[in-house]
């Protein structure tokens, strides 16, 4: 099989779609979501034949079993999926609007008007439901998508494209508004990354290895997350009960996440008096820690951290904790082994407070609040599509406005430029 | 020398600039951008001396004379910098702006602050002038500026650089916040553009050769302007007295610039009666006119255009004319052949304009107006870095704006996440 020919006529489809769909009105949209979760509820049989097609070969070839749960549907998370459908058609459509409207001493008016990006390249591993939740957030903000699934989910992700084709064909948009790409090759990824005359931009999600071969090989734009290393540090103007509550938080409410605080930071004026009660805490949570050499002083089972534990996302009931020099310390601290994601400073103290929201560099930063808020739905996104860590286009959690852009629109009556 | 070693030691430098530049206040910047200029007031011989030496090898070399003019820095533009840079110091500074603050249903405050984008690269060719405009932009926006120059200018730009540098070090910025490349041997660039662990974004100026180069081998995020294929489009319900005004205006106020009109669509409705018109004040403009069969059915002297005239950015007292099936017509060959940069429509026809603004798939869409009018200055960014094509992060004019980013703010008082 021709590859590069199938990806092309992929984009090609895919681009003239985008026009369709560009131009479809908000109601259309929404219809189509609507019947997706219509159809996704009547081929819950299909849906489970395709899934076990998919589950009885990554048992067969060994698939790990934390692999083997994410790649399942069970009847839940189809529950899931058509819910988050409802509520995605229940978001305000972000595109047509026209904002910052002037008149210009030449006399135009000029405003901008939000649009969708195009052609939305998506690419991920085993979670099928990933399927549903990208497809329709582009197809929302008006993108058409091009879906790059995992192979291990191949069947089950072919199953639910069919839903999402069945509920475009309902109401009239091009069912290549969403495709499902039905070649495993790695090639065809290869392909989609490297063909910016179809395709605007690129979404990976998955695996940091997954994303930086992405981000090194692609051609086209791409809106990425490598990683959390998620920070908070304990000012010495802490309240002590804050600080124990959004640190115990930010690491323990879920160990998995990106926005899950990986190292510890304590100011060392106060960490004589802190860090027992914070090592207390995080023993009860049986979380292991890895200090530097301030720190054991003052708790000494601590694990003797190494410079690589600064640079970890560990993913696990694992923390890193450094006693630093005050907010200066801390600030150099992050600025240097942060993935400038998320981080937090725990502090009465205004100035300090301040300072810190200023000169930390990350795509969230808080004060006295626990890093798992950066995220799009607490931070009223209605939805989320990743959360980037690179500064341009979109940064930190990105709902559908990160999936659109802005173009100006003039009116005049006859002017001319003088 | 070691090329690698030296762009990777520019990099650090400015990253490490980058930091002291984003925390220094507003009146730190603007008085930065006065000392320049009143150092570029200062050092005129200086500058006419380096200029000199410039335009003596560009002639031995045997450079056009329309690049030697480009190169020259006459009084007249010496004034044109320090005027230019007494304007940005006025702008309004767009870093720190905190907007969009909300509480959520958890009781965090969540809001959005404009941060810079760190280390800007800008890869230019001959004009000197370049070198302050980008530079103080970039500074007034809080980020270090990496520049190369044409290797044509190279004393010219190091003779200003050294303004640059005498304004930071009058405030005590680092001298490092805008750093002119020295060597122009092309692999520097080639350094430059691969280093994203030390430059944040890349904005090339200059022709679409050097600029498809940079896109197809950067690996640092291009904001880009390919060419300007703009259309003004005359509608069956145009009014014939504004047609012409506007029509004159987008092809003959400047022909060298980005914003011109390449190609005049004419409705077949109306185009016995307006296209011999139109023709005819083209004519007394001495603008060669090339058609498509029917343009020369009606208006015969015109030149035959062929498939290649669509899409070609002339610069030049050419136009390109057609005839069109009405707006779909338009509308049709506008997506087909644009540069997605400006495009125009004449009408009365309140359901067509609408329909052209949202279906037109350009970054500046326009009623009634002179496709000219697209520039920052007269949109009221109040400066332009240039304009881009691209949709991602920046589309159109490019102001201050468009060299920063917004982080997220989180405040709270303890929260956590249940």
């Amino acid at each position: 099989m021709d590859i590069a020919a199938y990806m092309a006529d992929v984009g090609r489809q895919a681009r003239q779609a985008a026009t369709a769909i560009a131009r479809s009105s908000t109601a259309t949209r929404n219809q189509a979501l609507l019947a997706t979760a219509a159809a996704l509820d009547s081929a819950r049989d299909a849906l489970a034949e395709a899934n076990r097609k998919d589950l009885d070969n990554g048992r067969r070839n060994g698939l790990e079993p934390a692999m083997l749960d994410r790649l399942e549907l069970t009847p839940e998370r189809i529950d899931g999926m058509i819910e988050g459908l409802r509520q995605v058609a229940g978001l305000p459509d972000p595109i047509g609007a026209i904002t910052d409207m002037t008149y210009r001493p030449s006399g135009i008016q000029v405003g901008k008007m939000r649009v969708p990006l195009g052609v939305i390249g998506i690419i991920y591993e085993s979670r099928p439901n990933v399927t549903v939740e990208a497809a329709s957030l582009c197809l929302k903000s008006g993108n058409a998508t091009i879906l790059r699934g995992g192979s291990e989910a191949i069947h089950s992700n072919q199953a639910i494209a069919e839903c999402l084709n069945a509920g475009l064909r309902e109401v009239g948009l091009p069912e290549a508004s969403v495709q499902v790409i039905r070649i495993t090759d790695r090639a065809a990824v290869g392909e989609m990354i490297t063909m910016p005359e179809y395709v605007d931009v690129i979404v990976p999600r998955g695996g940091k290895g997954l994303i930086e071969r992405i981000s090194r090989d692609a051609r086209v734009p791409v809106i990425k997350h490598l990683d959390g290393v998620c920070h908070v540090y304990v000012d010495a103007h802490a309240d002590p009960e804050k600080a124990l509550k959004v640190a115990v938080n930010a690491k323990t409410q879920r160990y998995g996440t990106c926005n899950t605080m990986e190292t510890l930071l304590v100011d060392e004026e106060i960490a004589d008096d802190i860090l027992p009660l914070l090592a207390g805490a995080f023993r009860e949570h049986e979380v292991e820690l890895r200090g530097c050499d301030a720190s054991r002083g003052i708790v000494p089972d601590m694990v003797a951290a190494t410079e690589q534990d600064w640079h970890e996302e560990y993913l696990a009931p694992v923390l890193a904790v450094r006693v630093v020099a005050g907010l200066d310390g801390a600030i150099e601290h992050i600025n240097r082994y942060s993935s400038r994601h998320t981080d937090s400073i725990i502090t009465e103290n205004y100035t300090r407070a301040r300072r810190f929201i200023t000169e930390v560099d990350s795509s969230s930063v808080m004060v006295n609040a626990s890093t798992r808020f950066a995220d799009g739905f607490e931070y009223g996104l209605g939805a989320e599509i990743g959360i980037s860590t690179d500064k341009i286009h979109a940064r930190g959690p990105v709902g559908l406005e990160g999936l659109t852009s802005q173009k100006y629109v003039v009116f005049g009556d006859g002017h001319t430029r003088g």
